[in-house]
């Protein structure tokens, strides 16, 4: 299983993805889920997958390498804006699908993948994309800006409450590592390393990219103080008559 | 869907199941998924249950009438202790899938059903079981003192973080009700009005029973009051730098 979120907000974006990967509980790796394209002053675009990591590899090969779009060879370095590296994605989807869907079938595995893009390519704005395993897409706008793939459901609760468009982007951070904090403690098989980018909106370079292990102090310390101030709070809760 | 919570607690249990059916999201309908039994100074029986409501309404209906067990027709208000409760119910489940298994099947309606079962019989301990579609069971026990059904991820995290046996009986309903908070924000097809039991270990009465509806000022409080701690509580968490 895996849980990646992007926020999408007016400061900029904040993306995080964990790196556990499993076939069968005694089958456990680590792979990043986070694909970093930077070329400073033209292009950042970061892709989260979830899914069947066979054809999440083979999507992003092909989204580096070229896909035809629409009659034209595209590439994460080449697409010309944020919708047309949504575009590619989908269609290096369908084409991975084209390839080994039947196989696929036919061995009773479901062309599961799915993915999140954010970034930003110069003269095009700040973005974040959920493309699904049909190959279309949807955008984050201000009212709903993020987006969860994976295991969402554990850590979708503190989201719903708190994110806003105009929430800043270090309260952001803040809110995917406890969106990721609950979701860990809750599925074995989303696991950390974790990694998270930030990208500050119109910089056309990443801001802060980190690999969070176990015994990083930063995020110990969100995961140790969520933990009391949730039972504080829990505890400050007016009784039942 | 449904959200069904039992917490069996040193002092007591405490049930709490939200009433909302769905076929499809235009037929949307309140029903009641706690189902009571009650001799004063011998037995409180509470079930709790999610998945198909035909046949969880079939299930308990059988259990109320009577179903054999083992050579001998047991029901609700005969069966001598918790576990021989546990196996009615379960034998209940195998007679309705006996009954209706096939024709759902030749419909591809799965047979989904799920069930909790708490509560005391005289001579017998205070008690908490979860039995599944295939009529086994499994019980509550010190180190995991609370079941789930239905859409039960997102309020999961709030249990696993702070529920404990000894936990006493008005943190319990908090919790339930912060619980179920975060799963009724989440998910659109589990709805109020909620019911809760409590039950007092060795009383044979029931301790509370009531019906919160979405003008209860009680969980009103408790709604608003969680959001803004949440807020507070990750506000207080430090920047990252």
């Amino acid at each position: 299983m895996t849980y990646c979120v992007g926020l999408c907000l007016d400061e900029g974006l904040v993306l995080l993805s964990d790196t556990r990967t499993n076939a069968g509980v005694d089958h456990i790796s680590t792979f990043s889920k986070m694909c970093v394209t930077e070329v400073h002053d033209d292009r950042v675009l970061v892709i989260l997958s979830a899914g069947n990591l066979a054809i999440s590899q083979a999507v992003i090969a092909f989204a580096r390498s070229g896909v035809e779009v629409d009659g034209s060879v595209q590439s994460l370095g080449s697409v010309p804006d944020m919708f047309a590296a949504a575009q590619l994605l989908g269609a290096a989807v369908r084409k991975v699908h084209g390839l080994d869907g039947k196989a696929l079938g036919e061995h009773n595995v479901s062309f599961d993948v799915s993915l999140l893009l954010g970034g930003q390519i110069k003269g095009d704005g700040t973005r974040l994309f959920q493309i699904y395993a049909a190959g279309n897409f949807i955008e984050a706008t201000a009212d709903t800006p993020f987006f969860q793939i994976g295991e969402h459901k554990y850590g979708k609760p503190i989201l719903d409450r708190v994110v806003r468009h105009d929430t800043d982007l270090k309260a952001g951070v803040k809110l995917v590592l406890v969106s990721m904090d609950s979701t860990l403690r809750s599925n074995l098989t989303v696991g950390l390393p974790i990694d998270l980018l930030v990208y500050r909106r119109d910089s056309l370079r990443i801001d802060l990219r980190r690999r969070i292990t176990e015994d990083d102090p930063y995020f110990r310390s969100i995961a140790e103080r969520w933990s009391a101030a949730l039972r504080d709070a829990y505890r400050a809760l007016p009784d039942m008559e």
